[in-house]
């Protein structure tokens, strides 16, 4: 397995010099409006941003737009817009799930309490579009709300069919695309704006594919474990009442799965225990392979015409890094 | 005292026989997108819609619109946006106050629970800046995303001054423009966007300085009651530890006062003592009369000759109707 940081380090060597100062600059962004609404914001915002992670996104939106022209600082609003609304999404699914961590640092939640962590993920989804309209894009602005409103709508889906076994495949898929793919989506084409909208449209299907396996694989991370390195029990989705695709598929072949009552999974042992059921399926496999075919449609999906060498690399080592977090 | 009803039939009124049809269309819109994302949302996004009031917001868009030329949709899509905001900061304020009723309906925290508030207000406040975004306005997104920027900022401040007696007149001041009268000016400015930059400047004002009174208005409510007027026991401000304007002017005026602990209120019949206190101060005149002169001020400001008479007159009824309702 590729440690993530060799992974992103060798798709910025692709990418050329400018994507590490152009990343550069969207962190002092990020910084800079964390800082600019007051020190109670500055301190949970800031928490929140810089427990980001690995600005895949960003990174995404930079990548797509391919050798920084006379528009890198709207390159760089947008990139900056898509991690706010990311940056949002996490600190309300924090509350959502009363999560105390994320990524090792406590959460605004867990630091500041509910009303705050609300608050702060409000601001930070409106600084996104209020970033994003200085860029002077509506078809940015487009891209971005019909991502935020998809990732909201997909909140609910999740919520709606909680505790529900017999959610399907297609049914799984559909609440992906809303939760995860639409905003990997809207990072590749809000990059891709200026280039032609054949290629807008393609390098957005890359990121709607490589989004989508992200989720299936974060999904099958839960199940698999193993804890030390996901930093989170095994089969926390269970214990939420959120069934993903290795429950699903597990439920197709073993049919005991299917007597299975959600709620009666009492705590991390009994969780635990049905994980190894699922896996005892091959259920993991399947739904690895499945995300593995969406990279490498994903991939093959590239607009290769449109792309300079040294961005077509990087897109595919960002596609094969979302797989080689999981090997 | 004018029934707010009776104020809304004269507003329309004054401002022709279009008003009434293009506040009927904003609602029609309104149950469209409550219905468009699937059963759950259509029915607490709904409820929450319909529990919106008086749609004083996109009224505001509308007259600050004028009378309607060709761009009659994208009138409504803004009045729309701009409602779709307010109604999103209110699903997420019933959380933070754990509120079950609002005008007397069961508020989504109440009834689906703290997740699906949140995520329903995610939702509704994504969707508002897709529909601004079909108006194909740069300047208008810009206004909402000042606005909903705002409406955070106000409620983390709001956070920030919980429990502090100390808060000055002007920190205070700086509250509501943020929490209150910051979508008041959008809605002018967004209504107002065709027009000359001078008078949508003028018109912005108008609604800031009527947001403004709105508030202070609200605040002295929270002190005078009566409860059967106002639906909720006198001081909750003060039982949350929200100091407002009345409390403010009564410490400067009532020394005994300035040594109240807020946290030591610890019940209604705790609060309403306080409240009879803060009155006896005459602390509720001075700040009706700061509100007052607040709507002259605005009314004044309204940019004459840029506005059609009905419309003037119109504008100048919803002004009286923000004081109307405390009188």
């Amino acid at each position: 397995m590729t440690s993530p940081a060799a992974a992103v380090g060798a798709i910025v060597e692709a990418a050329g010099p400018r994507v590490p100062e152009l990343l550069g600059e969207v962190e002092e962004r990020l910084a800079e409006l964390a800082r600019g609404h007051g020190p109670v914001l500055a301190e949970h915002a800031g928490a929140t941003i810089a427990a980001g992670g690995k600005r895949l996104r960003p990174l995404l939106v930079l990548l797509a737009a391919g050798p920084p022209a006379d528009d890198a600082d709207d390159v760089v609003r947008a990139a900056v817009a898509v991690e706010l609304v990311h940056s949002a999404t996490l600190v309300h699914d924090d509350v959502l799930d009363a999560a105390d961590l994320r990524r090792g640092r406590p959460t605004v939640w867990a630091s500041a309490g509910r009303d705050m962590a609300i608050a702060v993920g409000d601001l930070l989804f409106s600084r996104a579009f209020a970033e994003l309209a200085l860029t002077g894009s509506l078809d940015a602005i487009r891209s971005l709300s019909r991502a935020s409103t998809a990732l909201a709508e997909g909140e609910l889906r999740q919520r709606e069919d909680a505790w529900d076994p017999g959610v399907s495949v297609a049914r799984y898929l559909e609440r992906c695309e809303l939760k995860t793919a639409a905003l990997f989506e809207a990072a590749c084409e809000l990059g891709a704006q200026h280039g032609t909208p054949g290629a807008a449209r393609a390098l957005g299907a890359f990121g709607r594919g490589i989004g989508l396996a992200f989720q299936l694989l974060d999904d099958v991370l839960d199940v698999s474990g193993p804890p030390e390195r996901t930093g989170k029990p095994r089969g926390t989705d269970l214990l939420d009442g959120t069934v993903t695709l290795p429950l699903i598929l597990a439920r197709e072949r073993d049919p005991a799965l299917r007597e299975l009552d959600l709620r009666a999974i009492d705590g991390p042992a009994a969780a635990a225990e049905v994980c190894d059921r699922v896996a005892a399926t091959g259920a993991l496999q399947e739904a690895r392979r499945r995300a593995l075919a969406l990279v490498a449609d994903a991939k093959t999906a590239l607009p290769r015409d449109a792309l300079a060498a040294g961005q077509l690399a990087a897109l595919e080592l960002v596609a094969d890094s979302v797989v080689d977090r999981y090997s």
